[in-house]
């Protein structure tokens, strides 16, 4: 008699969530959630809790849960580093957060034998909103208006509209589809950049590959940043890039930060070369206080929670859900990580 | 022989507009254009033109012109509620706005014989452009981000998603259409208030009448105005209506200010029963020094532009163009002004 597989809920969780993975686990799997030795969340959605003195008794009880585990929903927020040593039952980790690269190879857990999946496709439609609000927001130059409110100065004016301009999406994965859909049907013209060139995705007009990107900038009102961060997308809007971009252009980042040269990025708003930019991550979170961004009327600063919706953690427990039933059938899993591409 | 009808053009329009009306219009018509007897236009689409001083030349050289017009290009912008009187042969005006009932009561225009035709179709996407901004900008919160980025404070947060809500658009003619299409690619669910029963148009779940329309205000996230003013919808949403909203519902106004109790809104607004309000239109405009909603942060106060897009002319000149093919063959006109509904 084999016995059953240990499930450990590792960061924050509803209830009515772990409930539902109980139930849906049924006796294929022993789930053990202690939410006592979890921080507490601070928002819906938090995953990574209030901070938290942490006590000798419960990183003894700690301990013990993770020596056991063969499932762990979110990484192990104490000492994630070392989960192979840890946990050394551990076969697969489930993600709350779709882009894992960069804390995989910062951690070197991107060279252990452990299965880790992502919650790629859960936050697309929640950055697809982000990204529509930033470019109406410019585009229609919301700041403006504020400003002209400020004076109580009424003035009417020509807005530029989103229908008839031309957006560049970069990365067509999940949240890239999303937002190239919703700005086709808007009316704009949506070009795409893939890593591999292929069929283009609902709404796509032309597809474009790296080599093509710096002729493609001064062709668009508009760019989304919508990649995973990879070796080979860091630093891709550099300096030269940006100087590339149509002047008046609105940037749109939903990707992480260190996709973009903050400094040249900031630079070009201040100077109106980017009309502005709506940005959820950055290359150091927090934004530092000394961040120009912080200061510059044209940039909408999200602190890196542009995908945190009330409906997310029932939608990461469907593909958990779903990654269990295939677990426990041998069958490939959904939103692996693949070490090789980054994502 | 008859005479060619002459169309008069009244208002501010491009250079290329005209020649383009002249270039399909061919010998059918005459077209009289006479930029130096009409107002400069301050910005693209601007149909009043900046204030000037009326020389007796110019109102001499204009009185003429009108005596002779068969058709207008807009209404006569100089004194407009004498037109059945100053141009005795006028048999048509093709409006280059949408709601003009108001207009027509107010100048008693609605009771001549004259035809007059609306532009209404015209601004339906750049409304539905600002409507969705407006429930993006107060659902995400913006002016919350834009306070916490002035005290240069990182925190993250839980955003409230379009997708799962609900919204209400009242009225759903062109514009009213073009926002529950949006609203329902968003994932949110659409009900549509509608002067008549009949099919519900793409996205709309639901459609109501009038006298459904206090039960269905508590259970609806966001509600957007999009109906012409007319005797049955003035004051529509009132002070009863209003409380009767779900608390932290999202207003968004595209229709004309007089639809919804200006005074009760801003009450409502300043106490949060509603959480945001994107308004294009007011009771009087320009709104007032005085009123309280050009203080109150959880309002975006848009000056009456939110159709006003560069493509705007264009878009009139085609329902001219297609009103002028009617008109000259005798078939029904296209957006024709019916007194007896009031729009």
């Amino acid at each position: 008699m084999t016995e059953k597989p240990i499930v450990l809920i590792s960061s924050p969780l509803e209830e009515e969530h772990v409930a539902r993975i109980r139930a849906a686990a049924g006796d294929r799997v022993q789930v053990v959630h202690e939410p006592d030795l979890l921080p507490k969340p601070r928002y819906i959605a938090d995953h990574k809790g209030a901070p938290r003195t942490l006590t000798p008794e419960i990183l003894n009880r700690w301990s013990a849960l993770l020596a056991k585990a063969d499932i762990l929903f979110d990484f192990d927020l104490i000492d994630p580093a070392n989960m192979p040593r840890n946990a050394p039952k551990l076969r697969w980790v489930q993600a709350t957060s779709s882009g894992i690269g960069e804390f995989l190879k910062k951690t070197g857990l991107d060279k252990s034998a452990i299965t880790f999946t992502t919650a790629a496709g859960v936050h697309s439609r929640a950055l697809a909103e982000f990204s529509m609000l930033g470019l109406l927001y410019f585009f229609r130059d919301v700041p403006f208006l504020n400003r002209r409110k400020q004076e109580k100065h009424w003035e009417r004016y020509t807005v530029r509209g989103l229908a008839g301009s031309r957006v560049l999406v970069i990365g067509l994965g999940a949240v890239g589809r999303a937002c190239a859909r919703d700005a086709a049907l808007f009316g704009m013209d949506v070009w795409g950049l893939s890593r591999t060139p292929g069929p283009a995705p609902e709404g796509v007009s032309r597809v474009i590959v790296k080599s093509e990107l710096r002729e493609a900038l001064s062709q668009i009102d508009a760019l989304i940043l919508a990649c995973p961060l990879t070796a080979e997308t860091e630093g891709m809007i550099g300096r030269t890039e940006i100087a590339a971009l149509k002047p008046g252009a609105v940037l749109v980042n939903v990707a992480r930060g260190a996709v973009i040269d903050e400094k040249a990025l900031a630079e070009a708003l201040q100077s109106g070369h980017i009309s502005g930019a709506a940005l959820d991550p950055f290359t150091v979170e927090p934004l530092p206080k000394e961040s120009p961004l912080w200061e510059l009327p044209n940039v909408i600063v999200s602190p890196h929670s542009a995908s945190t919706v009330a409906a997310e953690n029932g939608r990461i427990v469907d593909i958990f859900l779903d990654n269990l039933d295939r677990f426990l059938s041998g069958r490939p899993m959904r939103n692996k990580f693949e070490p090789a591409r980054g994502y």
